[in-house]
């Protein structure tokens, strides 16, 4: 590690990956290159809003992590770590809470949106830890004195609470911390699901990061296309199509030539979607095999995760004496 | 240690403590031959409310365990800790977080009340971590498991949160936590201050535990007695006087010879103090030369807290192992 900066990202552990999450994970193997990354495996954060699945965090962590390991995240560049292994992260939530107005938490956009858009999945998180999320946030991302953090544009405001909490920690106390800059993944929301929706665990739209071929062709075959076209022979619009979609980004090659052939009625949605189902098993082949070797060997991903919370855990730490000592003055 | 269950009890360090506090330490003395003590620093506690003041924190607390030490508290048979020692604190802290509905905290009595009183004082402690100050203090009895809390009367609103969270705990995922009992502490606010007020390092009108000779004749002289006497032979009425209250506690022998004399107008208020002054001197010179001797033994207090942190993480440890399985299911 060493270079252009200091990296935080990280996910909450819900189980295996989907296409939709491949645009980020593909950046974070870019991002390792360069910058010193941490990327944590968010377990506390799931907890906030999803403790009644806490008995699936473990598992989800191993099937997650084999993903960012079959994606190309190498650990002897980067730091894999589980956020619940490193206890000050808890320690430096709770100081940030001793000088942090409840109002800055309360006018959070996100806060009020979610509370009610979860109420109305008849899931009530209207608990003092998910007022907190983005304090806890904040404590993920300052503790490693991360200068850079990749979030969706959902996050921008999280990030934006993080820089005041650095700078009133700063001026109160003595200057610890780095004002980290969100670097925002517009590629994120770009991919549907396969019936045109947001690609979502939720909905049951998704072709995980490691599937088969089976699965490959048969959620290729779900996949909608343009809704007017009745025979092979009739024009096609491939704006309204979601195996298009896919094609853009998996198949950019042939891109033009599969849209010019669509609209003059030159080519079938069935050997559309058959070159498709071809280019997505050439592309998910390689991950497919090296999830695969990577989960046979047993005890491998916790050595990972044990080996990165060593990294963590020393960073957080050499932050934490700084932190401990500007606030006691010793 | 080993015997009629665990008690958990603490102090903020604000610094040497006075008269006031005794009635609570010589408890914590009796308590510590019958129960298994952990005896706390609450120095995370303490920046709830006075972050401003955090670089006092260290001194404040050396000078507050030589208070304990010096009254009676006995490392081999209690654990004496600081709180900020023990981030598995701060984990159960955050982990309560994630399941107690905001409106559990909002509703504490205590909260509301807390803010506008300091609030009139020019004190803005509307944060977060104010909030959340009973879930702190739930995790700081909850994580040793303890049985008993000894408390004043206006805490009890927050063991009896502290029994809520145990058994929403133990229901949702694992039964780990006992129901602590509060036991209340009745005779905490007897001691008047030397002017009649509550005794109080904000109003200056108190003795402290380790007081030197002058400075306890300078206290009792400055002692409000029944304004109505002029005279030393006027009768007097020890109800309204402070000297009185003092000696109910310090000198229960003669306490009915004083009245009578004083209500008889026999005795000089003069004589009646100086009386007094002999018997604080007499009950606090041995508390002020052990007090002297471990702040002359250099770094011996620092030993104290660590010896007495082993100790204390050992049993947070344990508890937290069971917690983490608990949620987790492994
Ligand atoms: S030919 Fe291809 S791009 Fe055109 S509608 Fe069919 S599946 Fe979609
Ligand atoms: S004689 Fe003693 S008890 Fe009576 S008023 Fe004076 S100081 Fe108080």
């Amino acid at each position: 590690m060493a270079t252009k900066g200091v990296i935080l990202s990280g996910m909450r552990p819900t189980g295996r990956l989907h296409l939709g999450h491949q645009s980020v994970l593909n950046n974070w193997v870019r991002l390792q290159e360069e910058y010193d990354c941490f990327f944590m495996v968010a377990d506390w954060h799931a907890l906030t809003t999803g403790w009644e699945e806490s008995k699936e965090i473990h598992s989800n962590t191993i099937e997650m992590v084999a993903d960012w390991l079959a994606t190309g995240l190498n650990p002897e560049k980067c730091a894999i770590f589980r956020q619940s292994a490193i206890l000050e992260h808890a320690e430096l939530h709770l100081l940030f809470s001793m000088t942090t107005p409840l109002s800055w938490l309360e006018r959070v956009p996100t806060y009020k949106d979610q509370i009610q858009k979860l109420g109305e999945m008849g899931k009530d998180i209207n608990t003092y830890g998910f007022l907190g999320y983005p304090l806890l946030m904040a404590a993920d991302i300052l503790i490693y004195k991360a200068t850079t953090v990749p979030v969706g544009e959902d996050q921008i405001p999280h990030v934006e609470l993080t820089r005041e909490l650095a700078r009133r920690f700063n001026h109160l106390f003595k200057p610890v911390f780095p004002e980290p800059q969100a670097i925002v993944n517009k590629e994120v929301a770009v991919l549907p699901g396969v019936d045109g929706a947001k690609m979502s665990k939720s909905y049951h739209n998704y072709i995980f990061i490691g599937a088969d071929v089976e699965e490959i062709k048969k959620n290729v075959n779900l996949m909608v296309t343009d809704p007017a076209r009745i025979r092979k022979t009739d024009p096609g619009n491939p704006d309204v199509c979601v195996v298009h979609k896919f094609h853009r980004i998996y198949n950019p090659d042939v891109l033009k030539g599969i849209e010019t052939e669509c609209r003059a009625g030159q080519i079938g949605c069935v050997a559309c979607k058959k070159q498709l189902a071809g280019v997505l098993e050439q592309n998910l082949a390689p991950i497919r095999e090296r999830r695969e070797d990577i989960l046979a060997k047993k005890g491998y991903i916790e050595e990972i995760l044990q080996a990165g919370e060593e990294k963590a855990r020393e960073s957080a730490r050499k932050t934490m004496e700084q932190v401990r000592e500007a606030i006691l003055g010793q």
